[in-house]
């Protein structure tokens, strides 16, 4: 077996151990004769990991009883139209801020629902970056204000919350569980899984009870954030396996502790930043203030180097690091489960290709 | 290593080659270094699985090029409202067979999105069993008819499909790809996976692409089967996973042939309902001539007869033989990869305890 470096913005690295776990489970999960993937979801062994996932969940982001942690199916992307189906109400409007491409894409699904407010924009703008809180224009009375924590193409990150009268919603996917937060002013937080906390097949969503309880009524059951409240997400068969993942990758991170992750995300980060600065070759897009810790972008002086240097970087075992398709460009995804070892093999790397072609 | 008889309803068992596979690819997906699930969906790896998931279908259900075959998140529950959502307009209704616990369940969600017509109702009769065509009252100019293949529950299942004049549509969940049958008379044909084409976290939905097109254009993204169509189910990150474990399934599937497995589970089925009927202390509860080849329901003569009977078994290795919570008495599931073996372990239990206890 030989492991590369895997840059990939999502699905991405998982960590080793928790790998290494799952294949030695994989076809008699504990002496149950069968495989958690087998298992009725309702039976004792799948129960207890389903249980564990969301207490893990609820330790890592210190939620107190007004929150329930739900597990739906659909990515991030179904949260883009089941929370304007639920809270955005026929004459109401909702606040969007819009730092980029995927909160742009939340505001395009929540607008097929109803009345959008863009509060702030700033997607198209290089150096990326996400507004300043005197941008913020929100509207009185705004069913909820939505913001996108990270943004995963362009490499812009919040670093703290903007505070709003309005019920606060954010899509996390590609930052949450990479450093503390205080849950307490969101009244919704969604995440896909793929980046920080597990495969792809599964959306972390975390909910004020009182909040998921003001949804519409008349929606079908599936898209209604109260069915999963009220079934402990099981109102249908879940999508086990990725949440058995999702165990393992919280208790992983349980183990690992959360602060400390938070100091060597930073520090990974770090590192490749000081590479980018230090060199007049490198050139970051996003603006300083809100460097990603998990998307570290860049470019090279042509498009030709920059394909070059992706292919070379490949064979060289350091995958996945193309920019994404609509941006161009370098993207390094450091995600939680991304290793130390593998920031300092890329460092390695650019120095050695400026080298030869800068 | 040890594995037991799994009769599960759901998520239940699958091949061991195909765990076994699964377990020798999960660190290192053929030399790329990464997991199958570490990958992105778009690079070549996992673009292969993808394709090979879609091609394995559409070979063994034989379909043509007007079908599209689709990978949708949320199961069964999601399609019973996206099929309304999508086909039944403000000023139509849509024709439903309801024919036990799960075609009720279609009804419901659609009910909640337009108006429904039951053709027929035999929902809660004991035998279970399906609608005769002659009690069929279909609605002139309906939107689309819609049956459920296999009550997973009673045990009940349709031998040969009525005909229509509105698209047809079936959930077949929990038959799918046990026997050959002509897609051409289907509209849509919907399943989760996790009976017999792999883990829960994925519904396979086939689809005429004309029939797609007519889908409501309001709706968000996620909720449209055009947009899976147009994005061969990558409009956004798939359940890479369960569909990498429905691609192995399915090429499982095909080595084995079709024609020999629906061999296979017309004698599995048959060998258990000869025990049931040989004797007069079990007593089987669907309508001989729907009887399902897939799960196999019978009482005994008292309820707690029925527990010691399931905790027995359980014991013997014989796992998941309790009937659904909502009727009782016991089932057996024996899905496409249940082994023979474990039907005849099962016969030999059943006449072993009838000595003891009958």
């Amino acid at each position: 077996m030989s492991r590369i470096f895997n840059f990939s913005a999502g699905p991405a690295v998982l960590p080793l151990e928790v790998l290494q776990q799952a294949q030695a489970e994989m076809v008699d999960y504990r002496g149950s004769g069968m495989s958690i993937m087998e298992m009725s979801h309702r039976g004792k062994e799948y129960s207890a990991v389903h249980a564990e996932a969301m207490a893990n969940v609820r330790e890592l982001l210190g939620l107190t009883d007004e929150y329930e942690v739900l597990f739906i199916q659909g990515g991030a992307s179904l949260q883009f139209a089941m929370l304007p189906m639920n809270f955005l109400p026929k004459d109401g409007a909702a606040d969007y801020v819009n730092s980029g491409h995927w909160a742009a894409a939340a505001i395009k699904q929540a607008r097929l629902v109803g009345q959008v407010k863009v509060v702030a924009d700033c997607e198209k703008e290089i150096p990326a970056r996400v507004p300043e809180a005197a941008e913020l224009s929100w509207t009185p009375g705004a069913a909820y204000a939505h913001i996108t924590s990270n943004e995963t193409i362009s490499g812009a990150q919040w670093k703290s919350f903007p505070v709003t009268d309005a019920p606060l919603v954010a899509d996390m996917s590609s930052d949450i569980l990479s450093r503390p937060f205080d849950a307490k002013p969101f009244s919704m937080i969604y995440a896909g899984a793929q980046k920080n906390l597990g495969p792809a097949g599964v959306a972390l969503v975390v909910i004020r009870k009182s909040f998921a309880e003001k949804g519409s009524k008349g929606l079908p059951a599936m898209l209604r954030y109260v069915t999963y409240v009220e079934n402990q997400s099981m109102y249908n068969t879940p999508p086990c396996y990725s949440i058995y993942m999702l165990a393992l990758t919280t208790r992983w991170l349980k183990q690992f502790g959360l602060e400390r992750m938070h100091r060597q995300n930073r520090d990974k980060a770090a590192k490749l930043y000081a590479a980018i600065d230090g060199s007049s070759f490198y050139r970051g897009t996003a603006a300083k203030h809100c460097r990603s810790d998990m998307n570290v972008t860049f470019r090279l002086p042509t498009e030709e180097l920059e394909e070059r240097f992706c292919t070379e970087a490949s064979k060289a075992g350091l995958k996945g690091l193309k920019g994404h398709r609509s941006v161009g460009g370098v993207r390094a995804s450091i995600y939680n489960a991304f290793p130390v070892e593998g920031v300092d093999v890329l460092i390695g790397f650019m120095k050695d290709f400026e080298r030869r072609c800068g």
